[in-house]
């Protein structure tokens, strides 16, 4: 059904939008229409990424999630960077963050959590997945912020530079612990490896894969030049629509599943994506982009604004806590909702 | 033996604070009258609203504890906003909540634990309330505090009450989960439901609760007007009365009850009314203040001073670890109670 | 084997280390030659400690511990602050913290993990152990950072006293906690209080541990005026030695024993090495130090640079959700180990 809604989607989305763009339609108009579009085309991306992941084994297919899965935020950032717009990166990865471990989650637990009483997920990857929330944002982010002050700014994109290298390495490092020294060690016991059918062949999943890509690097092109409009006419900062506008078209799909796996208890998968989705963002695709971005005329240091920075540091400790017990129920989830609003109400404000 | 020696406080208190307010005594011995007065006052309001409690039956009970329970600092802290004294209010709740989280939880504690090497608590609650705790004071109250240093005060203050909306609507919703939907759901094995008798009757509670409740209202209101000379005499700021003088007051019926109940081996009560009355005054007093201030001249954001959120901060923080195994012994609550003997020699010196 | 190696260091290190400062050798020599001789005293210190420990029975072997285990640290800052050198004192211990927390605790369950899929070590120790962590950097050290803001200096160092006093009695009582009133009450399971031998006799011990301990002096004495010429020569800060250098230094001898606990999957002895050095640290030589230097010409507060206080803090809140489960494997190892890096960057290019 959904998948229906998407293909619709798609096939006016995509050539309104190169039409509407080559004919210059109102720049409010387009960043709609892109922002339809992009969701749509990223739910392709998923499901042909899902499926070359069936494929390709579960170590392979591993890497290509943590790729592809959030491929879409990566091709906005990197047009964002080239247009110069480092803050809305800084600000749209921020979004990312807050919208998977607040929203996503939330809603999840939620969502679930109105039809079964408790809710179970892996304790063992909770914990996990606990760990690598504090190291990355409570070591990666915030130890350059709090040292920048005191450096230069060359200083200070030298120890981004070195704090992103460590990143990737960890985030690598965490696929082969999960993929292949510890695979199954922490299973949870209720968990059944099922022998999944792809959707998609291999030559079809990558064909879609490699289309959508473009069309997204397409439009995102873009999308980004169409932000000072649409600030200019809703009265939002720029920063306003990268946290929450960007984020969530960035990962509307992953949004759409997490909560559909909860609603059928299958908490595993759900807090996988979302907090799975959190990490993508915060250990490999921030890194990749601060690493990206020496290449442009401004690089990005991964330096925060400090309002993002607590607003992440604040996030993780709050799902530190209320995942740490491998159990969820509706309260939890609207505890992390209501966190996401009241954050969303300062981002706004801003 | 404890209620006898409140009555004879209460009947000798009332007509002397009465007394001493029309012949116009010294303020600083006006002002130990006054406190007194109002100690022994807040256990009769104890009492009745446990009654009514009793007789309402849990769900109407636990609404009328969430209101009447923290009454007096409600009340005293009405009149001072009405005479202006916003940072004083802030203050006295930043030590209701240090008072409650460390002092009430610690005495309880290390008491408990000189009878019992170890002392077991329901570890649901207690995660259960590491969750709001997390969520009132790094989320509610931090997020105001970052993000207000880039605000204009209207602002500010708009955000404030949004917030504090959500803080209110978040603390009924754990409420409603508690008394409806999960009641009995995560029950302590040890724990057996017991048919309490209510002490007074219906009408004779509520006859309690109207008288005492204005008597504290009118002291209250002369109170508030004896800090600045209580503070120039003793040395004292205006800051450390509120936070140490005026929560203990307001509290010290709540002290005492947790920490007979932790040395009667009645943990999951004593944690109850520890860590339940600060969830209180941090997600129902402090917002309806918020709310309640905007009709006074002088309205009151939700934005701390930084010694007081760090506190905070930390004392949560604390507070979520040490009690995350649902146990405690007679270290942790030293170890809480030498936290509230830094915090205060801290505001001491400010 | 290693004790060897420590034998010849020692044999060779003390005499040379003499000749070279009666013969005014360079700074930068000097300096290679004292940290090698310490490292090797301070195995010997170690050993001699243990042997007496045994002699003496676990209570006043937990004092002795206690009181000899940081020694060399303890030796090197009363240098350093009769020299007048408060920041690299502060910096060192920061340090001592971080190397601790992270590298040797980092490296143990690296090492381990490589040898076994799990390792499990008390997780009642690994709470109590979390507990008073919180308490000695978020409230500790946290409070008097925040509070001095707004206060004079002298009443800062008023502050930092009264901390210090309660720090070294939370210390003692913790003591008392493990060795006297909950002896064996929270023990681990597979865990069986072996006999152990002591390497040395209590005379032996004795001797070896004041000609150890008065080496050391004299050579700390010499070590702490290369400071600023090896600071010069390498482009090193003075923070940077303090920090890395000296911390590494004097904790090599714990280090090593640590990781080979370890490799043994001797995980409880491992860990307490950890994080009981942390403490000590943290709890009894830093306030100790802050005493000491009240006899000295420039006192020392309890004010640490917000990026060591930063640091630390991250770092606990870190080790608090990694050692949580009471289980280690390599990648809580290297995560941990990846922190020590990320810091090491922030404090080299500061």
């Amino acid at each position: 059904m959904t998948n229906k809604i998407f293909m619709v989607m798609t096939f006016s989305g995509v050539p309104l939008s190169i039409i509407g763009t080559l004919m210059n339609w109102s720049n409010i108009l387009l960043f709609f229409l892109y922002c339809i579009t992009i969701i749509a085309l990223a739910s392709y991306m998923g499901r042909a990424t899902e499926s070359l992941a069936i494929v390709a084994g579960p170590r392979i297919g591993g890497l290509l999630n943590a790729t592809f899965g959030n491929a879409v935020e990566l091709i906005i950032s990197i047009f964002s960077l080239k247009a110069g717009l480092v803050g809305v990166v800084l600000a749209s990865l921020t979004g990312s963050v807050l919208g998977n471990l607040l929203l996503v989650a939330g809603l999840s637990f939620f969502v679930g959590g109105l039809k079964y009483k408790r809710q179970e997920f892996n304790i063992y990857d909770a914990r996990h997945n606990s760990g690598l929330l504090m190291f990355a944002v409570m070591i990666a982010f915030v130890i350059p912020e709090v040292f920048s002050m005191n450096l230069t700014k060359s200083k200070t994109l030298t120890l981004s530079i070195g704090i992103s290298v460590i990143l990737i390495f960890l985030y690598l490092a965490a696929l082969f612990f999960k993929l292949v020294t510890h695979r199954g060690v922490y299973q949870h016991e209720r968990e059944t490896e099922e022998r999944e059918e792809p959707e998609w062949g291999k030559e079809k999943a990558i064909a879609i894969l490699a289309i959508a890509t473009s069309i997204v690097a397409y439009i995102s092109e873009h999308l980004v030049h169409t932000f000072e409009f649409v600030a200019s006419t809703f009265g939002w900062t720029e920063l306003f629509i990268g946290i929450i506008i960007v984020a969530i078209v960035g990962n509307a799909a992953e949004h759409a599943s997490a909560v559909l796996m909860a609603y059928k208890n299958k908490m595993d998968i759900a807090v996988e994506i979302a907090i799975g989705s959190t990490l993508q963002v915060a250990m490999f695709v921030l890194p990749v982009l601060v690493l990206i971005s020496l290449f442009f005329e401004k690089s990005m240091p991964l330096i925060f604004s400090w309002q993002e920075l607590v607003a992440m540091a604040s996030s993780v400790l709050l799902m530190v806590v209320i995942s740490n017990d491998g159990e969820s129920n509706w309260f939890e989830g609207l505890t992390l909702i209501a966190a996401y609003v009241i954050m969303g109400i300062g981002f706004f404000l801003s």
